[in-house]
């Protein structure tokens, strides 16, 4: 099974990250093919950010598309481009903070997420709701830490996360912790180690998610909402990515 | 006032047509500058269109911020990036399905929207949502004719449109009729007198909306979510809209 | 254009403030009068208030349709009589704290509201559910402020509502201010400066919306919810106001 | 134990009715006290006649406090002034439509409500989601059958009722039926009968619940939202009724 | 009219207390008829405890429903059981959590629980959002007091109740306590006198709603959901109470 | 790595038949170890069975618990006993319900569920509601087929399962069924590929969602909410079962 996780950000060094994070829960038989797009921001956090970072994804996921993927995963915590992408793929698409929020309501009556910037809570706050998780997800914390210096995070970015996560289980009576970053991946174990409750990375959930839909022979519904992009030609400067 | 109205789609013609809705309805002494962006979609019609038409929003937003408009409308049903260009804009900026979601529900209990081709449906779904009309919003309805069809609409199109809002009026026992694309603003007024229910035409609302909020004073809000978009060096082809 | 303002209250000091607010803000060619009821309390502060000032609304609004008034707006922050008004005007009928709402909810993506008594929150809480602003509606603060004692407010009254609106801000992560009484309308800018947000006076916003709906040819909808009253004779004291 | 039974339209044979309805299911012990306004509308059939229905049920919850009873019901299905009622009694106030969708969903996991005219529908609406009853009640069927035209009512009246509530228990999987008016109690039990289903009928449901809330020794909370009216003045033809 | 009181934990301590709730608030006329389950778990503080105390509260139902009761009351906080047990009995079931819910929301604008362990506010938010009550009630608060200390529960307990009632009252701007566990009946009085606010316990407004509901002539509804269990025959231990 | 899968009725065909479902999808390295309790319901169709086969679920799953289980599946489509059933179990612990609802909500931006008698769908109704499903699942339909007549299910029972979903998604405007019982888990191949859209059986997603939780070392929170059952000991015959 051949899984491509895009980066919707162009950081090679965080693509690098997240084919870690995610090889390193891949069953055997899967093929993780992590990639980033051609453009785009190195980071996303804004809306601004996002709207490239989704273009950038689509890019991405059609050439996976063309190359046989089973299935994809959206390594950016507001899953940008995710419903355009399922237009595009035939296999399943996951976006890991829809992943993240899956996992995390399976293991715990409430979750809370802890994220970069907190002028980014707002985008997780529209996912929560288009997903259903408004109950679940008992709060959503920026530490404003930008995403690009959590690459190499040493030990301030770690406890500052630790301690917004503790204080997040306490005030928000949860259970588990959402990691609300892509970046954050590779302190998952350590923090879940220290706080003594699930801590759910998105880039690994959405891989073993995948990994699931696939070995149950499912797919993207291609009846209606996610039916293929109707094909046009774009002007400009879109029109190598016209359907 | 300057307002910058933006097609999102990249026709032409329909922003000609999308001009003229808006010069129509706009007071004496706004200046109404319609524009389209220079690359993505001919039209708007599912979410691979709707991300590329989001980055050409911020194309268009960007510029006419650079000129010195004092509000913006972006006039496609799915408010393409929307949040991203609150972000780059100071003054307001105004979707136009948004719009005529908060005109219709201060004439009518309850609205129904009649738009395009049913897969759209989708997307007006999440706006609703995302923007607290679940309750005042009855219903959804396709009328499954293409957007470009739209163009020179001849009697069939609009039998179709007022057949569908005037069994959407009965079934969902609503009191007003949204038009669920740009491209029907020239209709509005025919169906209107048909059906003697108000019939809101998005770019309309969108216009007057932001005249009125231009004329109060108000722009976004730059605290918080909508702070200006993080100064950052976008890689590949984006690389010219760096924020 | 003819717009009338109704004070539902019998203070005929508040409705030549309210008068003075809406004419700022009217556009050339608006007609803004301003009346209050010739019943009813002289403040509105509880749900008792809130009764006789919804039969005081429609004396006037009555009068105002007889006149030829093209649209109408309810100058008290609990819209009082809101429906029952629509059913007696042609035009389009705006409350104040709709109109703030609706306005505070296209400049930023979540609002507070600071108000006058604290026992009126629970009003702010019913229009909030019934309009459909419950997720983007952050938080009502109460001042402790009498109404009245708004009218030629000092110092006092201005800063305990800035100081409530600040703590607001931050505690409920808004991004706009949202004023719970007609009696504020003046303070408006000050605070706007002062908090560097957006501040939303609802009889601004609702004169501004009026306009808006009427330049766009919009009334209220005469199908269905809002069909008008109809025609039976009232006992006793309500007969004059049979509709 | 004395219940007032405050029926807010100015019909006395109606009130004879609802007293009629109020007594035969009355505890031993309890004296009902049925009474209406002096002045308002004869049958209550919109929002217009609704707003003076608010200020009737006003004048005889206050002069029943004066008279000491100890609990008060308003036999309107919209509950007219219900929360203004509570403010002005020390003692429980039961709204019949309230009253009826408690009981009925203590009963099924579902009802309907069967109506007069359609469109009171919405001031149920708005009930239904203030009180939280909105996916309890599946359903709010209009009738179309005027208020007074129940009085007396011939068999015609019955079978379109009947055949309404039938229609309403299939389509939308409902187990109890919710009768929406005053005017329909002497239906109740030959309903019932035929539907095989719980019919409630708000006027005996509010009778009980106000005995049982007194019996418990449950009055009105009078610590915030309900606290009596504030003491003021009112102008003009209220005069009689300031607080 | 018999009411069988079924107590759904095996404490006969705790059986007598609720008893003697019960018929404190009985009227003339009603039997109450307390027992408990032959099995299950002596107090009722986790979903494991939950689940057997539900087929604890079958046992008991369905010999008070051969045995002639009238109605029922399930006098756990969890409401463990009520579905089944709707489906047993042909007259009405009612759990003391929904009880108090329902009373409390008759009484004040918002209401606060007071329970016991922290771990079980979880069941209660279940039942709040199941029964519609997630806007009324406004906060859940654990006091860790175990139900089983509550039985001749000395001051410590009463003062620690009473000082969490306060905060909650205060905090969530709440006008009345709903007491969280059957136990916790013979504080309500005193509570109710020291906090000045309606406090109900759900033991004595079950038997209300129940004397209610039967004086009403009302039953549960037979028709779809609650019809009686189908007929099958249970194996093992389960042998004895096939339906 | 084990995983138990729990058939919450008594039907040893049918754990058989679950069994078989659960080792199609089984990853290589996975051993399902299917058991059915040893009291109970032959087939779980109302909330009585319900109520019984939670009970019998905690049998084995303190068992496996013992025995070293590394995860749960609980193959009933009420998910029987999922809180208590997490309180004992230190693994993850599945529902099919829940398993397909979040299964169907990463591939269709809506589905339908298809299941056994009509009396069911209330159970369904009440777990959508509390997961948070309650926007992406656009029907549950009943096709009133007894569980066991699944059992050897002829021809007959396919064909109306698939008349029942082609109505669903045409009716809902869904894009994937779920199928509403443990026993239509050999009908899925089929129903899909005459469907055209994506049919999710929940014994198969909850067996591969309890895979991709194992295998991401993540385990039932045990902070709060699922911390292990009290230790107390039960009366009767559930003594056994004392945790």
């Amino acid at each position: 099974m051949r899984i491509r996780v895009v980066n919707p950000n162009t950081s090679a060094a965080m693509t690098a990250r997240i084919a870690a994070a995610a090889a390193a829960v891949a069953a055997p038989g899967t093929l993780v093919d992590a990639v980033h797009s051609s453009f785009g921001a190195p980071s996303i956090e804004d809306h601004h950010d996002d709207v490239w970072a989704a273009a950038g994804v689509l890019e991405q996921v059609r050439r996976g598309q063309a190359e046989g993927a089973d299935a994809f995963v959206i390594a950016c915590f507001g899953d940008p481009g995710l419903h355009a992408a399922r237009e595009v793929a035939d296999g399943p698409v996951i976006g890991i903070a829809e992943a993240a929020f899956h996992a995390a309501s399976l293991l715990a009556t409430g979750f809370s997420v802890v994220t970069t910037l907190t002028r980014t809570c707002v985008i997780a706050d529209h996912l929560v709701l288009q997903y259903g998780f408004e109950r679940k997800c008992r709060g959503i914390h920026g530490t404003d830490i930008a995403v690009l210096d959590l690459d190499g995070a040493d030990g301030t970015c770690f406890e500052t996360i630790l301690g917004t996560a503790r204080e997040a289980l306490a005030r928000d009576r949860s259970g588990a912790i959402v990691l609300g970053c892509a970046g954050m991946a590779d302190l998952c174990g350590e923090l879940q180690q220290r706080l003594g409750v699930p801590v759910i990375d998105g880039v690994g959930a959405a891989v073993k998610l995948a990994e699931a839909l696939v070995g149950l022979g499912l797919r993207t519904s291609k009846s209606g909402d996610y039916a293929p992009p109707l094909a046009k030609t774009y002007a400009g400067l879109a029109q190598p990515w016209s359907p």
